[in-house]
């Protein structure tokens, strides 16, 4: 294997110090303009450049975290993805991009993301077999999933580290509210069949309106797509007996789902129908919408999973599920107690 | 420098060929359970890892292309993300992501961006000095901007390359329909002062206003915020006269312009106020906005990034200003023509 340049080699190359050759690399540092040409001609030459990953060659570390995300059109990504990346900077790591499909398992990618030798893995809205997590854990790089949880009633048993809101509790929270505010023909609107997120919050769900006598009147799946949820809003409101409350199982659905209330079918929220979302985005705050909705902390979310990455980074990989609880935030489209 | 281990170093180790290595990290890939357990023990001790990076050292590329963004609250720019990930996921390049303050200047994480030995740059929402960029061409490492441009006039003379939408055109488009419609009390509300975004909307804007003599009525900066977009709309409708037409510089502080107008001051648009912004992201279609915009051409000027940093990965870098036709897209916010 060919050895990568050092400083030191460009220094002789451009006949000038070593310090000169660092100086030119570093910005606002004070250098003549021949000194920087001559430098800069010689690392050219010799491919050289202030090279972190040379350095990870013998260290065993890239700087780099991988990033597995595939659903940026709900509002609650790209802000995680933000925050996550400034995060993960200050502790001098940088994140690597990989859009897989939403909710598919990202075996396929696996080898590809190692290949970059990445000292961490975060899984947001994706999930990878136990087999695979096993290789991972075996070569020392940690991996995370956030906001999924690969099984959330068998925590202990997981392969994988997990960061999650507690959405069982969200989803009793939504129920309780729906119920002592006085609606009765409650129906739910799900995201995907297979993700930890929308089956947890349906659960706890059901269960906090059972233990209230109150049966789930409907039930539709909106997947967590925009257009799949307005359909599925025009079912629910449509056809047979509509409900007069619905718990939507993210925020980006329930905004579709007012959309259609209103602005098709005429009615209004709270009015006509009680509607809770999911996450808290920036849109549910705007003025149009004032969505009520249950909070997920992304602060704490995005705090717990750096700083778990980072240990395990340095530390032994062992899978950790962290619970982090989520709060309701009263709007306006569930009406308010007398 | 001390040299990285190799498949075969592995395999010598765990007493297996090189081709069980190989297999081992080859997802789907037949292995039994003893021979990837003894693969993964050696790779462990060794720190092995299938490893593109190493290989980078000798090829000179990372297949690492650094993507600088500021500012993923504007809808417009997870999109881009995502689009731009995706597109060079494709041509065998991942994204690594750098997060700076909106529109200054990205001097200060070059180094750092240098030191992960990427293959290319995108700036979003960033700018880089003209010695920096000079710097970067002399190392061979191209670096384009997405959305933004050192100076719209001078094309010819910059020394970044660039992809933008014919932003002037855009902002001529928008004075125009307002004209036709019939509004006369024009305001702007501009972005920020030093992105050529909203200079270049509002030149064309007040130049296609002025060849149909109607002066500009009155300017306010929402610096691409919402919040500060929402007080720039109390100024602008709550003291002085009142203008009958608004054009914003982008469509995240339109739906800001548009809450303020309809839930706190009582206009509706297009009846007291027309309404047109700039961008088109999905937003502006949601039911309770129905935003009249100019839309940008994502998948264009995602296309156009992607296929200059290729292009100039392997060959020359010199600076390439592309320019992309946009679109009026009349919605609900402008009244028709009669």
């Amino acid at each position: 294997m060919k050895t990568a340049a050092r400083s030191q080699d460009v220094a002789d190359l451009a006949k000038v110090s070593q310090s000169a050759v660092s100086r030119t690399f570093t910005p606002g540092a004070s250098v003549s303009e021949e000194t920087r040409r001559k430098v800069l001609a010689a690392a050219k030459k010799l491919g050289y450049r202030p090279n972190a990953l040379a350095r990870s060659l013998i260290t065993r570390r890239s700087h780099i975290v991988a990033l597995v995300m595939s659903y940026l059109e709900n509002q609650f990504y790209p802000l995680a993805l933000e925050k996550m990346s400034q995060k993960f900077q200050k502790e001098g790591y940088h994140v690597l991009m990989f859009i897989a499909e939403m909710d598919e398992d990202a075996d396929a990618i696996l080898a590809e993301i190692l290949e970059y030798q990445v000292d961490g893995i975060v899984m947001a809205s994706a999930n990878l077999s136990p087999r695979l997590a096993r290789t991972c854990a075996d070569l020392g790089v940690p991996v995370v999933q956030f906001n999924r949880v690969s099984d959330p009633r068998r925590r202990s048993q997981n392969t994988l580290s997990s960061i999650t809101s507690d959405n069982y509790s969200g989803g009793q929270m939504a129920a309780n509210l729906l119920v002592d505010r006085g609606y009765r023909r409650i129906a739910f609107l799900a995201g995907l069949d297979n993700s930890s997120t929308s089956l947890e919050r349906e659960r706890g769900f059901t269960d906090a309106l059972a233990a209230r006598n109150v049966p789930l009147a409907r039930r539709e799946a909106g997947h967590y797509d925009f257009k799949l949820a307005s359909e599925a809003t025009r079912r629910l409101f449509t056809a047979g007996r509509a409900p007069d409350a619905l718990f939507v199982a993210n925020d980006h659905m329930a905004i579709a789902a007012l959309d259609v209330l209103r602005s098709e079918l005429g009615l209004h929220s709270p009015g006509h129908v009680g509607v809770i979302g999911f996450d808290d985005v920036p849109q549910a705050a705007w003025g149009a919408y004032q969505l009520t909705t249950v909070r997920q902390d992304l602060e704490q979310m995005i705090g717990s999973t750096v700083a778990l990455v980072c240990e395990q980074v340095t530390g032994e990989v062992r899978p950790t599920n962290i619970v982090i609880p989520c709060a309701l935030i009263e709007r306006a489209t569930v009406r308010s107690a007398d």
